[in-house]
C-alpha cells in the first residue's frame, strides 16, 4: 500500500488500513477490505484474500483518481479465536470495542485491553479508529467458506444478507432402566427421542427454503450399550436470512420436540446459548455488485451468507456488502482450503466494474449528503 | 441351614452350598438357589432373595423328605463387578472356571485365583465344586428386574428362555463442514444419519415381538454446535429368545444402516463386541412350574429374561429354569428395589406346589437314569 502511495497506518483495534486518496480534499470515501487473522490449521484464503484483492484493484487503478478516496482496512481480529469473541477488529470501526470486550481474557488470562498494550498500540485511541461520517459504504471481497457456488457452476456470488442465527441446548430427560429386561412399550428412552427430533429437524430443514439446520453434538447418559439412556443432551444451530422464518421455525421445532418427549412420558428442557438476529445488505450495493458479476461475464447468484462476517457489523453504520467467491469443495478452515485463479481474476474484473459503476452514480455519491 | 440339619460348606469358588437330603441314600438330588453378590449401590432383593426363599421352603418342609435330596446354592460371584466376567461362582459347577479366568484381574491387579486364596479357599478343589452326576435340575428364584409382570398385574412367571444377545458399535462416518455455509442437501451428516436409523431400530423392535432393541451411546465428532458432525459412534443391544430372531433382525438393521449411510453418500462401520446365543431353559420344569404358580391362584406369565442368570451356565449340563418375582416399577440395581410381601408368599406357595408335583413325576424322577 506505501509502494502505491497510499497512507498506512495500525489503529489502535491493531486493523491495518491504507488510504487511497479521491479526487479533490473533499471526496468521501469507501470501504474494501476482509480480515487478516484465521483459525489454527486454517487455509491461505479465508479473510486475507479480500484485503489483497482490495489492493490488487488499487494497484490497477494506476494512480487514476475516483470521485471518493478508498480506505483498505485489514481487519485485526475477526475469528474469535483468541478471546472467544469474533469482529474485535471491525467493533472498532463502529464504537463496539467497549470496556466489558476489552476486559475479556484469553486462556492465559491476558485481556483484549494488555493485548493491545503489548502490540504497542493504545486504547486510548480508539475513538481514531472509528468510521468517519463521509464514507458510504462497505464492500467485502471473501471466499463463500460453502459449496453453493461451485455447486451452481458459478465463479462469484453478490451475498444480500447475513443469516440470522440460534444456537441451543436440547435435552431429553428420560429413565435409566435394563436394555434386556424393559420391554420396547415399557421405556423411556431419551436417545430413541431424540432421534425422532432430529429426523424431524433434518427434513424441516430440507423442506424450508434455504434454511439449515444442523445437529453438532449428542452426548448420552449414563452412555453405557446396556442401560437405556435416561437423558440426551443435543445442540442446535438454526440460521437463515429472514428472522421471522428462523424464530417461526424454531417454534415449531420446539413444540414438536415437546411433543415427541410427551408422547414418550419423558421431558425436554430448551436453553438457548445464541440468538442474533439477520443482518441485510444494502439493496444498492448488492444490485450494482450483481451488474458488476454480469459485467465481468459471470452468471451472478445472490445468496445469503450462512457465516457471520465483518460486513455484519460495519452494516450498523453504513451500507455494506460482500461478494463471495466460489470455494473448490466448500472447504475452509482447513488447510486444503483454496481458490481458483481465473475465479480471482474474474473477482478482480468485478471489482473493476463496480468501481466504475459507483464512480458515476448519483444515487451513490448523493449518499453523501444523507450519511 | 445349619439349623436345619443341612450340611453346609462352601465349596473352592466360594458359593455357599447346603445339602438337604432326600429319602434315602441313593436318592437324587436338585438344586435350588441364586446368588449372594450384587452390584454398588444396589437393592436388597436381586439375587439373595432366590437364597433365601429356598432355605424358607426347606424350611417349611419340616424335615420331611422328599424322594430327592436338595442342595441350596448361594452363588459366589455373578455380577462380574470385580473381574468384568459374570458367573464365576456357577461355573465352577458347570467346569467352565478354567485357568484364563482365574487368572483374570481386578482393577488391583489382583486375579481370581488370588482372591480365592485370600479368601482362605483352594483353587486345587475346584473339582468337588463340580455338578454330581445324580442332579435332576435347578430351579431359580429371582426378581424380575423389568417391568413386565407388574404392567400385567402377575405377581410370578414361568421363566422359559434366557435371551440371546448381541452387543456392537456402529460409526457413521460423514464430513464435518460448516454448519451454516453449506446448505442442506450437499451435507454428509453423520449425526442425521445415525438418527435416522435409530428410529429405523426403535420401529422395528416395537414392531418384532419380545425383541428388544436399545441405543444406550452416542458420540459425535467433533461435537461442536455450529460444525456438521463428521461422525456418529453408537451402541446397539440387542436381545431376543430366538437366536433366528436375532440374527436376522441383526442384519437387517445392519443393510438398513448401509442404505442409509449410502444414500447420504457416507460410510458406516460395524463392529462385534458380544454375541451370545439364547439358552432355552428346561421344558419339563417350565410347565411343572407353571402349574404350581396355578396352583398357588396366580395366573402365571410365561417369558424370557433379557438379563443373564445363573440358570443360564446351569442350563449348559442340567436341566434348569426360573421363576420370576414382579418387580416394583422394574427397578433393580439400585437402592428403591423392592418386592411385595404377598408375591413373596405366593412365591414360596409355589414353590411348594413345584416340590411335591416334582417329587410324585415319574417322568422327572426317572430323568436319574439319563443324566
Amino acid at each position: 500500500m506505501s509502494a502505491l502511495g497510499m497512507q498506512v497506518r495500525i489503529d489502535a483495534a491493531g486493523n491495518l488500513r491504507g488510504f487511497y486518496a479521491g479526487a479533490g480534499p473533499e471526496a468521501p470515501r469507501i470501504l474494501l477490505g476482509s480480515h487478516l487473522d484465521t483459525v489454527p490449521n486454517a487455509g491461505a484464503f479465508d479473510g486475507v484474500l479480500g484485503v489483497v484483492l482490495a489492493v490488487a484493484l488499487l494497484e490497477s487503478l494506476e494512480g487514476h483518481k475516483l470521485p471518493f478516496g478508498i480506505e483498505v482496512v485489514g481487519f485485526s481480529e475477526e475469528e474469535g479465536v483468541r478471546f472467544g469473541v469474533p469482529f474485535i477488529g471491525s467493533r472498532a470501526l463502529v464504537g463496539r470495542l467497549d470496556s466489558e470486550l476489552l476486559s475479556r481474557q484469553d486462556e492465559h488470562g491476558e485481556s483484549v485491553r494488555e493485548a493491545i498494550r503489548k502490540f504497542g498500540l493504545d486504547v486510548d485511541e480508539l475513538p481514531q479508529a472509528l468510521l468517519r461520517e463521509d464514507v458510504l459504504g462497505y464492500v467485502e471481497f471473501h471466499i463463500e467458506q460453502g459449496p453453493m457456488l461451485e455447486s451452481l457452476g458459478r465463479p462469484l456470488g453478490a451475498v444480500d444478507a447475513i443469516v440470522g442465527q440460534n444456537r441451543l441446548e436440547f435435552t431429553f430427560v428420560g429413565r435409566a432402566n435394563h436394555a434386556g429386561t424393559t420391554p420396547m412399550h415399557l421405556r423411556h428412552d431419551a436417545v430413541a427421542a431424540a432421534a425422532e427430533w432430529i429426523v424431524v429437524v433434518e427434513e424441516t430443514a430440507r423442506r424450508a427454503e434455504n434454511l439449515v439446520a444442523t445437529i453438532g453434538l449428542m452426548e448420552t447418559r449414563p452412555g453405557v450399550a446396556n442401560v437405556i439412556a435416561a437423558e440426551a443432551r443435543i445442540t442446535l444451530d438454526i440460521r437463515h436470512a429472514s428472522d421471522d422464518v428462523r424464530t417461526q421455525t424454531l417454534e415449531n421445532l420446539t413444540r414438536k420436540a415437546e411433543t415427541i418427549a410427551a408422547a414418550r412420558n419423558i421431558t425436554v428442557k430448551r436453553r438457548v446459548l445464541l440468538a442474533q438476529p439477520a443482518v441485510a445488505m444494502d439493496r444498492f450495493l448488492v444490485g450494482q455488485i450483481e451488474q458488476a458479476i454480469r459485467k465481468a461475464g459471470c452468471e451472478p447468484h445472490r445468496m445469503a451468507s450462512g457465516a457471520g462476517h465483518d460486513a455484519m457489523i460495519l452494516a450498523q453504520k453504513i451500507p455494506a456488502a460482500m461478494i463471495f467467491l466460489r470455494t473448490p469443495g466448500g472447504v475452509s478452515h482447513d488447510p486444503a482450503e483454496s481458490v481458483q485463479r481465473e475465479d480471482v481474476v474474474k473477482a478482480l474484473e468485478c471489482g473493476h466494474h463496480l468501481l466504475a459503476q459507483l464512480a458515476t452514480s448519483r444515487e451513490f455519491l448523493g449518499r453523501t449528503c444523507r450519511a
